[in-house]
């Protein structure tokens, strides 16, 4: 598959590897297309990585993931061409957090209660598949579940079945083997409003190696 | 102990209920003396069970459990007089929801994000120590955890120690072996913020029989 990772940060590196790991063809987006993170990452991670534009990755992939910080997602949205986007599936596993008050940081009021990041993302690109997961978790547990042994949950929602297919497939090939489909995208405002806590219950376990579980009867 | 529960809903019946089964004394309070459905729990519930007005069971009290509507609990916080609550210690298992768009419902804006329900009900009743518990789950299972096979996870969280302990003692007596304490009250804007959530998983599980477990490396 080709997959753009948009991001340079954290979460953007721990998807783009693992994704090259799995023999993908990756380039991760920025907004220069010379970001020295970008560069960098490209250039340790052999033949299928590659790095531009967010405008030109997303063009060229099949797959975009959104792991840009929730405060930039509609805007790096806004830049990019309808067609670059039209029927492809798009990954949102960003969340609308607003740090401006120290930590921990608040939702972003406009993307969260009666809306969402993921929403507001499908609505900016009315042409694309939006999918929401992996934002309930660090990244590094986002694509190696292993590290927290037991049982674990991943959930995901969306509007088009097509495309959440595409991202369970995606998230069998990270270890995950039976992914929570909370049903459609507006489930994205249950599982972006797990932050606040989830890093409460950071505060609380003292890392960011913990995950969430949902035990039935 | 003495127990006031305020409210008359499913989830005072059942906090009501098996606090009497404890051995505690528990008078289940109301707008009005005479409500009808906490006249009939006291009724079915013997000499330890009593009914009353709101200020009436909260001055009789030691201990003060919220079981109202979100909605609802600032009006009633509003309604006790300082004296009646003073140094007690309070327990508010509420959720701040606002179901007047449909299902699911949002959460009250003014009660979330930027701070709580439990936070808002500290500020109105200063000389009182607020602990937040039990809300991020089925009234059913916030008194018998047994329900579900396996760990799951109760959490509480506030800022007075001592009302603290109490509280861990009572969730003892529930079955619960060991609450997770999330620190400050304002951690209650994380737990409070589940419910989105957990409605959402209610709607995948298909039922309300499941809990959340903090699954740690």
């Amino acid at each position: 598959m080709k997959y753009a990772v948009l991001g340079t940060g954290m979460v953007g590196h721990s998807l783009a590897s693992k994704l090259v790991d799995l023999g993908h063809e990756v380039r991760m987006g920025a907004r220069d297309a010379d970001n020295e993170k970008a560069t960098a990452w490209a250039a340790e991670h052999g033949p299928n990585a590659g790095h531009g534009s967010f405008a030109d990755v997303v063009g060229w992939a099949g797959q975009v993931i959104f792991a840009v910080s929730g405060a930039a997602l509609l805007d790096v949205a806004a830049g990019l061409p309808a067609e670059a986007v039209a029927g492809k599936t798009l990954i949102d596993v960003t969340n609308p957090l607003d740090g401006s008050a120290g930590f921990p940081p608040t939702l972003i009021a406009e993307l969260s209660n009666t809306t969402s990041a993921a929403e507001a993302l499908q609505n900016r690109l009315p042409g694309a598949n939006v999918v929401k997961t992996l934002n309930t978790m660090n990244h590094k547990l986002m694509v190696d579940p292993s590290r927290i042994a037991g049982a674990h949950d991943v959930f995901l929602c969306g509007d088009d079945d097509a495309a959440k297919a595409e991202v369970r497939a995606m998230l069998g090939e990270f270890g995950w083997s039976d992914p929570v489909d909370l049903g459609p995208l507006a489930a994205a405002r249950g599982t972006e409003g797990v932050l606040p806590f989830w890093l409460r219950v950071m505060a609380s376990v003292g890392n960011a190696d913990f995950n969430i579980r949902i035990v039935r009867a």
